[in-house]
């Protein structure tokens, strides 16, 4: 739709797919994990050490961005991109999953919701258009919808009501895309709510296709229905995404829901937990993930994984890593980040080339036997 | 005297001097700043990073190493360097200065001091002999014999006890070294004491100099007795100072520290500033220091030094990084100290060279009119 956004399909295994999406600011190979930036830093992390770890694309939170600095004054400095120094492509939320997380600090109606700031308590609002605005002056590649985020549990009547808003904006939020972007460089995804009923989940698809975006997003999962759950509805959903866009699983998630969800058909995924994990002693490796706080890391020479190209992961011993966690050090958020981050693009390249060999189910198995290994 | 070790005087220019330290694990160009590594690791910073601003040598500090991890266990892992990744020349204090800063959780005796841990409470116990196995273990290349600290201000008979039992102390500690030291890799450095009276530094170097050491330290200086006062004693010990070996002043300091104290004949540097203020949003300018956190910064699409070879000081806006301080994003420090420590490898480096020119004193004088002149 837009000439500089289009995705290809180049191959598929079972309902998995490997697709590259392209914009003006370079291609995503997907299968695509998209490192978390929330405050126009991925957390500890230089761009550079982001790009080296083979992310093409990176998430930045409109609903921080706009309250600090402000999303105005980032586009008098140039815009996202250039203010914090990634050149690759940006998807931004709309802001609307954080703002719905504050509780009785917010407040919805039909024609958006009013929040007040976590930060210095001052009032803000969002609307569909709004958030269009914001994402468009922030400069991001891929913007998104403002929805609401269904809550777990909801009734079928809740979460009907509040597919049926999230759908009413999205009509109003891809008009407001539709009149304001400039010469078509960037792209508008959709965000299908219903809870974990399919029939809502069906409509909200179906409403979001009549509209038509560049992309489509699962909102909503992951938010405490748990993975069993989470994957009968992606098999649920799955036949009716349309083939020839993206589809995003927002916030999601674990190695295994990610591999759980690759074979079911999505094709990119961002999640804070390699970031804030890693800010917290916690490393993934092929075994499952570990806590170098733990004292049997205390003199454990070997480094987190000594064939990875990532620095983090092959220069510094466990037992290094476990001084700096246990002393406080920052370059222990640092190093730990690098390494989760390089983690997950790994297994988002393994996934891809799994594939490409039509052997997506069999990578995923291996992969989460030797993951599962220790605690089985 | 060591063979792995020495010192070589390159060119002089006034009292100035431009030397080379050579070690086993490589040479130092001097005059030259040490970043400090206090826990294994320089603050925020991946050795990697310290390396490409151009510092040569690393400050390890032995009383926080022996109480965490501990030097045994170090040692287990392959001595410091290995541990942390640095490659090149350590130099580790003696761990008398961190004891000394305890005061009332230490005990000064003839034989040594005992300390309770910050950390734990545990007791611990530091002799002359103790702290050369412990630097010994850990690896270090240049090791630091115990002193006690004269605090300021001290009478000149505090001060005239407190020198003397440094200078008993560093003959123990010598004796130690020169039975313990391994195939002659490593250095020793005495300690100068006697506050501020001049008559007390001068025997305390000769004390020092009927010892015989690889190098000679001053320390007790930048304890609160000011610039002027510092300088004075500097110029008293100057002539005094072995040509022949490196002469080192511990704990200093500002830049205009460093450029006087460079004119005044001293080699080597060490100073938390650029670590410490960097993790406090303030960076170091050819045009005096700066606080990121000021508003002034908000717009200021500027880098902090575009001239420079560092990412960090090149490749962001303050902008960015007065949004990262504001944000309190983990970056901000990482981008700060790294630039920090650039900035002070930049300074060092223009002296080596002013000094081969015979340029020190203007050199100086053009740096500091540039660097005060906000404030003048």
């Amino acid at each position: 739709m837009t000439s500089g956004f289009h995705f290809d399909l180049l191959r598929t295994d079972g309902s998995a797919r490997r697709g590259r999406i392209t914009t003006s600011r370079g291609t995503v190979e997907t299968p695509a994990f998209m490192p978390v930036g929330t405050a126009a830093s991925v957390k500890a992390m230089m761009p550079a050490q982001v790009r080296a770890t083979g992310a093409e694309i990176i998430l930045g939170n409109t609903y921080h961005l706009m309250l600090r600095p402000g999303a105005d004054r980032i586009a008098r400095l140039g815009g996202l991109h250039r203010f914090m120094g990634w050149e690759g492509p940006i998807l931004t939320d709309s802001g609307g999953y954080q703002v719905m997380s504050l509780g009785p600090l917010r407040k919805i109606s039909e024609d958006g919701v009013t929040f007040s700031s976590h930060i210095d308590g001052s009032m803000h609002a969002l609307s569909p258009e709004r958030a269009v605005d914001i994402q468009l002056v922030l400069g991001s590649d891929i913007q998104m919808v403002l929805d609401e985020c269904t809550p777990y549990p909801a009734t079928f009547d809740e979460a009907q009501s509040s597919m049926l808003l999230s759908m009413r904006w999205a009509k109003r939020a891809r008009a407001a895309f539709i009149e304001r972007r400039d010469a078509a460089r960037h792209a508008q995804f959709g965000i299908q709510q219903g809870g974990v009923h399919l029939d809502l989940r069906r409509r909200s698809l179906a409403a979001l296709q009549e509209i038509g975006f560049e992309g489509y997003a699962a909102g909503g999962l992951a938010v405490g229905e748990g993975q069993d759950e989470m994957f009968r509805v992606l098999d649920g959903i799955s036949p009716d995404l349309p083939a020839a866009a993206p589809h995003y699983l927002m916030g999601v998630g674990k190695p295994a829901d990610i591999i759980g969800a690759v074979l079911r058909g999505i094709d990119m995924f961002d999640c804070v937990l390699p970031t804030r994990s890693g800010r917290h002693g916690q490393a993934f490796t092929k075994d499952g993930p570990i806590n170098l706080k733990n004292a049997v890391f205390a003199e454990d020479d070997a480094p987190l994984d000594s064939a990875s190209a990532c620095p983090a992961s092959s220069q510094f011993s466990k037992a290094y890593l476990h001084h700096l966690v246990r002393a406080g050090e920052m370059l222990a958020a640092v190093l730990l980040t690098w390494h989760n981050i390089a983690f997950y693009q790994e297994l988002m390249a393994g996934l891809r080339l799994a594939i490409e060999r039509g052997e997506a189910a069999s990578f995923g198995r291996e992969f989460l036997l030797q993951y599962r290994r220790e605690r089985a």
